[in-house]
């Protein structure tokens, strides 16, 4: 199986079970609402396809509880989206071209919301993995030393022009904003389904070159891409006084160490020769 | 030992490992900064000090991996009260007489220390107890169908004359806001240490009485405690239109309804025989 036909197949049983357990799971039914409005708005399912394409690379079988786990990561990675978006951060009205939570229900709610999805995504990962290992990398990935570090980071740098050229602080910012979580997806699919220590060294190896070709690619969608295309306001992050890899690197360096990453990340992958693994290096094309 | 003698104890080192820790296993110094700041502002640590106690009844020896778990209760406990207090919630200038965590510093600093103080202290129980189980329990008790649901009930129901007197919403809405992140401390302490069945039945009766008991104190101290006593701001409850056990029973017949639910509490806990936790029920002394 390809990437394309391995995502083909996993992304509506994703959409299925966030669907019916944010439902069924979840007793008050207008917070239920609240996060599902989030949770189904359309993202790509990235972090849990990359879950259970690491244990697909691992001949790891991917049943009920897998989708389980790969599930609470997407539920993690929304909360970390509505909180993003709030008016005290970067106050954002639109995210995958509907409003955001907060525009469409009120700010102490999408507080709430986040606040709510972020528990439970951990406990859908625990209950389907049974391993406090998992939970300890997920929880030391999107806590004070990983995603909301650097969300503190970017926060704390933003229109403050004495780090406007400190590659070491936003090179580290970005990797604590989104490498981090990426990271973990494989990191946690390597650990649940036993890879040797030679197989879950590649794995790790991949994981952070997909992590830190995934920041460019990110900060090159915000200036390559039209915002319907991107279905998000673009072109934000300059107007913000954001600083990022592209500020510092400029367009054209920035898609050849995109380049470079994406070789580097195939050639990790290949003792495992999974082509669905190697197949999510794929996405970075249309900002090439 | 008793209550006080326990109490004198175990609450330096709780203080001593969450100061400790803060300062050591977080890489930023400023988020470090603001996430103790908050921790560290004078609070009772009656949850953690509540799962010590249900080891201690069990005969369980509390070692630097309990002191662990038990921090990352009160990390959780610390997050909650800061999102509560957000201008978008219920916007309060202070808290343990000290200012609020968004009014020292800013509000999206404010939500990230939550957003950062979360996932550590379940980090902190995992890697304490090394146990899945503990995991599920305290996710389930803080999330859309614990703590986290009940804020948002309180949220939805304030100023909302059609509730005032649901005296069933009411009450669900308080014990998930706070008795049952309480009932959660001794649940965790219940399964860790391996209690039979028979004791597991008794004290999760006992915490359930003793976190309805709580929620009764709760609403009672904002009546009866001045501001200067209480520190924070108290009359507010009726000020903000906030509906609670007390506004529907009145003083007098809240006061009964303590008093009964002590009685029950220390009869759940007569054949655990155990001084500490019966200890725990004096702190309601003081509103009746």
């Amino acid at each position: 199986m390809n990437f394309v036909e391995f995502r083909k197949k996993w992304t509506p049983k994703i959409d299925q079970y966030l669907e019916e357990h944010l439902k069924q799971d979840i007793d008050d039914k207008k917070i239920s609402q609240i996060m599902t409005y989030s949770v189904m708005a359309g993202g790509k399912r990235l972090r849990p396809l990359l879950f259970l394409a690491t244990l697909d690379s691992l001949n790891k079988d991917i049943t009920n509880s897998e989708v389980q786990i790969a599930c609470g990561i997407e539920l993690i990675h929304t909360y970390s989206l509505i909180h993003d978006d709030l008016p005290a951060m970067d106050n954002d009205d639109y995210r995958r071209g509907k409003l955001t939570s907060h525009k469409k229900w009120g700010e102490a709610e999408a507080i709430l919301a986040g606040d709510a999805l972020l528990p439970l995504g951990i406990q859908w990962i625990s209950e389907g993995s049974k391993s406090y290992e998992l939970v300890e990398i997920i929880t030391s990935a999107v806590g004070p030393n990983g995603m909301v570090g650097g969300q503190y980071l970017d926060i704390d740098s933003t229109n403050n022009a004495s780090v406007a050229d400190d590659e070491v602080l936003i090179d580290r910012m970005e990797w604590l904003k989104t490498g981090c979580l990426i990271e973990a997806c494989v990191k946690m699919g390597a650990v649940y389904a036993g890879a040797d220590e030679n197989s879950k060294t590649n794995l790790i190896k991949f994981a952070d070159n997909f992590g830190r070709a995934y920041q460019i690619y990110d900060d090159l969608v915000d200036v390559v891409q039209t915002s319907k295309e991107a279905g998000k306001a673009t072109h934000k992050d300059q107007e913000n006084g954001k600083n990022n890899t592209l500020t510092i690197l400029g367009i054209e360096q920035s898609r050849s160490e995109l380049t470079k990453l994406i070789t580097e990340a195939k050639a990790n992958l290949a003792s495992l020769n999974n082509e669905v693994l190697t197949g999510f290096l794929d996405l970075y094309q249309k900002v090439l």
